[in-house]
């Protein structure tokens, strides 16, 4: 090679980039499944999944990638941390010894308990049917401490769960981060609930679909999100996937009579897009080809669609074409009333509906519940109760059923039960932190976004995270990007400004 | 097993299940890039699908399957030729020999001619540039020539390469059958170039995209495409295919201002996905999972499109939805105008616009050509002139440039020269044959088109033709279907009698 790697590295990444293109082949099967796939077609497409999977599978633990990447131990140490060899090479093995120390033996065990369990789950929530589910409940968690087991070594039985997620974070590190958050957080909502409760219907009157389409994917397009390289569809769960760097889509779903619901979540894929669509072309084929972790990934989607998105400034520039699509409906609400009912606080049952300054105790709830039975602590016969409890504490709110209490989100009952949750507080956490950062290395950015100019904070956004793909971990990443270790505080102070200003309270 | 066939047949199934579902997940690439791709997206799509059509390949020419193959040889022997699993073996033999025989290095050196050409021709056809294309179809020429001679034994160097489309097709057996046909169709058209020219300006009239789409929809949905197994999108070139049996999608184009286009484009992508969804299921995840050949394919494409979709019954019973859904273009528009207008002739230039009568030879042209340049009778360089004289011979038309003459169709110039075009006018011959198989089965057919039930004819033809998928090969297919080999005589006779009626003229 001309830059003096060795011949081995050339091997390695002709490997890598077959498996890279699989990969995003298997995304284009789960992306036509979510989207445009017939009912018919869901025998078949499951058997392309999982045959291209074990493709994939064997390519990818082949002894050949062990052996190359020993070979190239010496050439990795002898390098710069930072350089990007070094890192092709940290993460490759970081995946290979994922892949490997797992048997297949476990992973079929597990594959099959996530699809019953996923069928148990969907017949028990609708009946509130906790006796059906908890046997489930009670394998997935036997399986998990095996995993975990897996990765000897580990601190908390927690960690080689949080870390297959979010690389490199802790139950030590997160335990008191999450802590404080709540401790914060729970007066915050409690003196806002003394508030006068903000009306929210001008957002359901009626808002036909082309326009909330057109308006959403305008947005998107201005916030910079490249739809030349992409594509939105529709779907029932938003998601965001990428095939490539330059192919990456999005979904959303459109309901006439809940305006907020697709805008919102189109913002909120686009800022995942975005992450995706602005890896470095260099990575293109390696592992190093996607955004670091599930929480940097979160903190994006939640900078655009809440830091930005929500914000007054942008509406000052937006609420008028808003207005001019839907006279009948916003024609004579004034852009204030408007910008209180889309950021609308009130402690509810549902994570996936929640406010900005709620959201993160649904998810802190999840997480102690998972350290608590993980821990021993707490049977799995005792989370249905137990959740209620700490609603009611967290959030003065209580389920009378538990469709609405822990059978809500699927992601318990397919298997994925510690590790899963947090990167969704820990991404409001980084996105906090982060846009404090480009808010001090730009302060012209509200400004802009105001006048309907997302450049500034696209670029920098692009420059110090997107262009890396996993080349940093999360912990390194904020550091260099905001010169500072993970903390609540720039996130807490976001909150306390707008929503005191909001409620016209002392948060 | 428990049928009594050896394990080896066990292991032969496992094996091409696989190959099944990876060319399952390729077909949902292709789809997705012609349909939903953004631009960015091309780079990444052509290496995902070049890679998993290299794992295909190695797994189908894997000497394992060889081995299984010979293994299973007296097995084969011994059961009669109509037995499900010998048919299985016969087609995997077939198959597995195709693939095997070619040299990979000439693939490679096939596939990277026929992008290089394709690109050529993407620049000289705008430019009518025949200098700068032909030395790529004299390239082309000689690869196939030499992909010819990979199965020796042929009597007619163009049969390996009609084998590959419509297995068991000759040029000894289409040869006279084409004459035939062009001697027949030449002077009915000469008839009609006689009587007043049809007026269809009724057609291009402004048919927003809305009710097209969703009216195509309708009548497929009746003829009996199954959109729970399938779905239609919109493309460029429309186009129908297949991820499984039970997931068989079609494209098509709309203009609002060809009401025809988009309709019948439709109704011939629909004929063509209920071959695929016929297919019996136990025939899924095997090589005889598919229809036979190009041509039988074409033909329920064809029979779908016209004799069903352009007959005056079916318009008996639909025309007055279609009026209701565009009073202001149709509402004083009788029947009859629309009937002949759909069904207008015309020689004209363009093949893929031509009608019934006159579109046969264009076909003709193309085959006889290429049969004259592979026996050495016809220099390539002299393509473009010949080509004129036989439209001015057979069509009465002369394109005033190559744009519109030899280079139009993709075809050769992507490297499908020899052994492509046959099976448009293969397919029409055996609609004709296989309707007119139908009518005598069924007399009562035209009458309930006319009030819009095909529940008859769909069914006869799953039974006759689609749930045998690859079972027989063509000439087989015909001659069970219909008691008679494969001939001309009922597809003149149909077109004798409808166009007769239509321009008042005995053809």
């Amino acid at each position: 090679m001309t830059n003096g790697a060795p011949a081995a590295l050339a091997e390695l990444k002709v490997r890598l980039q077959e498996i890279y293109d699989l990969n995003g082949a298997v995304a284009v099967l789960y992306w036509d499944e979510s989207t445009h796939m017939p009912e018919g077609g869901a025998a078949g497409r499951g058997r392309q999944i999982a045959t291209l999977q074990s493709v994939i599978h064997s390519k990818f633990t082949a002894p050949e990638i062990g052996r190359l990447l020993d070979q190239l131990e010496p050439y990795r140490a002898a390098l710069a941390d930072d350089h990007d060899d070094a890192a092709l090479l940290r993460v490759s093995r970081r995946d290979y010894d994922r892949a490997t120390k797992v048997p297949a033996a476990f992973v079929s065990e597990a594959a099959l308990h996530s699809s019953a369990g996923y069928e148990a789950w969907a017949k028990a929530r609708p009946t509130n049917d906790a006796a059906l589910i908890l046997p489930f409940l009670e394998k997935t968690v036997d399986l998990r401490r095996r995993y975990a087991d897996f990765f000897p070594g580990y601190q908390h039985v927690a960690d080689p769960l949080i870390d297959g997620n979010d690389p490199g974070m802790t139950v030590a590190l997160l335990r008191p981060l999450f802590a404080r958050l709540r401790d914060e957080l729970s007066p915050m909502v409690a003196t806002i609930a003394t508030c006068p409760v903000v009306d929210d219907e001008l957002l359901h009157r009626h808002y036909p679909e082309a326009h909330q389409w057109a308006f959403g994917e305008k947005l998107a397009a201005a916030y910079g999100y490249d739809f030349n390289r992409g594509g939105q569809a529709k779907t029932r769960h938003p998601f965001c996937v990428n095939f490539s760097i330059d192919d990456v889509r999005i979904t959303t779903r459109i309901d006439e009579h809940d305006l907020a619901g697709g805008l919102f979540s189109t913002l909120h894929e686009s800022g995942h897009a975005m992450y995706e669509q602005g890896v470095g072309h260099q990575y293109s084929g390696t592992p190093l080809a996607s955004g670091t972790s599930s929480g940097v990934h979160e903190s994006q989607s939640r900078l655009w669609e809440n830091m930005v998105g929500r914000s007054h400034g942008l509406w000052q520039h937006y609420y008028p074409d808003l207005q001019a699509l839907y006279p009948d409906a916003l024609g004579d609400i004034p852009l204030d009333n408007f910008y209180k009912a889309i950021n609308k606080v009130q402690p509810s049952l549902i994570r996936t509906e929640a406010d900005e300054v709620t959201y993160n105790l649904h998810v802190i709830i999840r997480f102690e519940l998972e350290l608590d039975v993980l821990e021993g602590k707490l049977a799995v016969r005792d989370i249905p109760e137990e959740w209620h409890a700490r609603y009611q504490k967290y959030l003065g709110v209580h389920s009378p059923d538990h469709r609405n209490g822990f059978l809500q989100d699927v992601h318990w009952f397919q298997g994925d039960f510690g590790g899963g949750f947090q990167g969704y507080t820990l991404g409001n956490v980084m996105a906090g932190q982060i846009y404090a950062a480009a808010l001090a290395a730009h302060p012209s950015i509200p400004t802009e976004i105001a006048a309907g100019h997302f450049a500034t904070l696209k670029h920098w956004l692009t420059q110090e995270i997107y262009t890396h793909g996993r080349k940093y971990e999360p912990a390194e990443l904020i550091q260099r990007v905001t010169g500072r270790p993970l903390e609540v505080e720039p996130y807490l102070a976001y909150l306390r400004t707008k929503f005191g200003a909001l409620y016209g309270v002392t948060l």
